[in-house]
């Protein structure tokens, strides 16, 4: 069975095409009639593959294939097709448009799987109007509580109306929820979103797990007396306090582990932020990513040791808030073990570490998950220049098959 | 003949009334209607001392009290009386008040001087809504060109408009200007806007010369890549590149030079300033203040050169751009030893160069200048937290007095 390019590049070319043209490269928000619109297109898509089409709680589209065995729970193929603001083709929607390739090629080749198989597209995976990602894979798992589902988007729509509004259900969450057993295996074909297969020339990378995000907020609080008449020594100076404990961090994400480690401050805000005016007060969001949590722990227990260290020395105050943690997630051996068999039968294949977050992570809290990732030109993701060669998508549901038929044959 | 502190406090808490009430702090902003309402007050104040009240081309308030040498050229005391936005009491006005006090006592001595004195309210000192600041001192020495004539403020009047409302009259700005030989010398008496008079105790400070500025632009360039997906090595993190080069910089400046230097990032933008994404590029603002032109280049250069191997190292695009430069002035020495001498008869006094710019500044381009310092409360200044001790004040204006009598004998 081999995965046709073409049809591929014709599904993604067509669902570039439900965008908000007003906005550069190719936006489609969840929620938005650009969204609901590839969302039609993508259940009559299901439905002409004698898919039988469902939309759940959460708003989910699910397109199932039965299995020969009634009794086995199923395998699961999804994504999302949902795009962050100014984004690119290919986040998400490959991994949507991989499991339509499947089930064609099933079809055409008359393989009736012994597991049910399930295409999902998850509800609003990127990061929503409601400040959630991943709604869908939440919702699905039981992940969204009244809490998120009453916030609001700034028309004041609740999350619990939107989900309604796309033909979710939201009072059904908890009774439709998919349960520990339900869900075989959970597999995702997805861009790499960064440089690392490129760089390295491989055209798969097999997933060894998903980064756990730690996010805090740092705040620095100095003096923000005159530029011109505070002597140096006599300064207390919010930002380059800041500078410091930035570099610090750096160096410590930088050092050798023996798991891979990315941290980053990406937001800074300075104030009073005038140029005569030395900096009072730098408030600043950092994060770090790693599959192994204890190694996280270590590098931001030395970033604190040394933020207080810089502190009593410059005469500033220095503050750490955790925003957010989110706990690794790593793909059991056995899985990981046969999407490598089934990759390395397709193309140069190498072993990652996701940094970033995917539909995976909320399903990994009841089924077994596995990834497959394809190259990211430059690294690219999230923006207009987004892109990863049709071949490679290719490649990479030709791997998504094979892993499938295995997994079909060797799971009960 | 000795200063009343009462009557110093009381003209300061007066003009403390004409103020913005619906700003914090003491809010007098030049061209609005409370500060034409303080320079009503002054003016009355002045006829009421039987000045001569002239408003000059640049809008200046000025009192003249006639010498008896009618041949020898003006003896001039001024400072400002508008303020930032949620200013203080004392930036700029203790100045002008301390011309009236000199005035009072005068008079009341009997004393009358060979040299004219004029006591002068310069218009518009602080940075302005035009974005010039110093502009009545400016226009007396005939340094404010069309082009700075023309620019407009927020509600599209021109300064040239401005002026002519305050009472000044931009046509005469050449005719008028003051020209090298007309002034024998101006004074300013200021609060010093920094910590060291407090911290070194002392009470009065004879200033040296006014630190020249330079300011420039950094423009850091990288690449905004997710955050979670680039590994450490292949990152262009355009803020830990300019973390780096401002802890540069501070290091360039606390070093010991043969004059002071302070060196400030004041400002600093950082895009796209997302949590998840990698600075792809920060911009930031930083000036170098000095008496030493050449140590402030010798900075320059070096950041310029370490600046440079940062970026080839960090794989970033580094630009500086000038936005301005003016020039260090310099206070005659002759100046300096009568002030020195006057401030030592008063209290304990030091030598300090003003980091502030100061409308001393553009009377410098055609006259000798000198200033006295008097301790500000912590250092602060240009905030609502701006103060100096009523007897602080005194202690100036007594000193000030004494260095214009001495000047008053000995200059020709």
């Amino acid at each position: 069975m081999r995965v046709n390019t073409e049809r591929l590049k014709e599904d993604i070319e067509a669902l570039a095409n439900f965008v908000d043209k007003s906005q550069i490269g190719w936006t489609r928000r969840a929620f938005t009639p650009f969204y609901e619109e590839a969302r039609g297109w993508l259940k009559d898509k299901m439905k002409s593959l004698n898919l039988e089409v469902n939309v759940d709680a959460a708003a989910n589209v699910i397109g199932t294939l039965p299995g020969k065995e009634k009794h086995l729970p199923v395998i699961m193929i999804g994504s999302h097709i949902d795009t962050v603001k100014g984004g690119g083709r290919f986040d998400g929607i490959i991994g949507v448009v991989a499991g339509l390739e499947i089930v064609r090629l099933l079809k055409e080749n008359g393989i009736q799987l012994r597991h049910p198989l399930q295409v999902v597209d998850f509800t609003a995976e990127e990061p929503s109007e409601f400040g959630i990602s991943t709604i869908g894979s939440r919702g699905m798992v039981n992940n969204l509580p009244e809490t998120m589902l009453l916030r609001k988007d700034l028309q004041g729509i609740t999350l619990r109306e939107a989900l309604k509004r796309s033909g979710g259900n939201p009072e059904r969450l908890t009774l439709e929820a998919r349960k520990p057993g339900d869900v075989a295996l959970y597999l995702e074909l997805h861009i790499e979103q960064g440089p690392v297969l490129e760089q390295t020339n491989h055209q798969l990378g097999v997933v060894r797990g998903i980064a756990g995000i730690q996010r805090y907020r740092l705040t620095v609080e100095g003096e923000p007396n005159h530029a011109g008449t505070t002597p140096m020594n006599l300064r207390k100076d919010a930002l380059t306090a800041a500078a410091e404990i930035i570099l610090c961090f750096e160096q410590l994400c930088q050092e050798t582990y023996t798991e891979e480690v990315v941290g980053t401050v990406g937001k800074l805000m300075n104030e009073p932020n005038a140029a005569n005016v030395i900096p009072g007060k730098v408030t600043c969001e950092l994060e770090i990513r790693s599959l192994d949590k204890d190694i996280q722990d270590m590098i931001i227990t030395q970033l604190h040791h040394a933020a207080l260290q810089i502190s009593k020395r410059r005469g500033v105050s220095v503050q750490f808030d955790c925003l957010s943690q989110s706990e690794p997630i790593l793909v059991q051996n056995n899985v990981r073990s046969v999407i490598e068999q089934a990759c390395k039968e397709v193309a140069p294949t190498m072993f990652l570490s996701s940094g970033a977050g995917h539909d995976a992570n909320q399903i990994a809290r009841i089924a077994p998950i596995g990834m497959i990732f394809v190259p990211s030109k430059n690294g690219r993701s999230h923006c207009p220049e987004e892109w990863t060669d049709y071949e490679d998508v290719a490649l990479g549901v030709q791997a998504l098959l094979k892993a499938l038929l295995l997994f079909d044959q060797q799971l009960d």
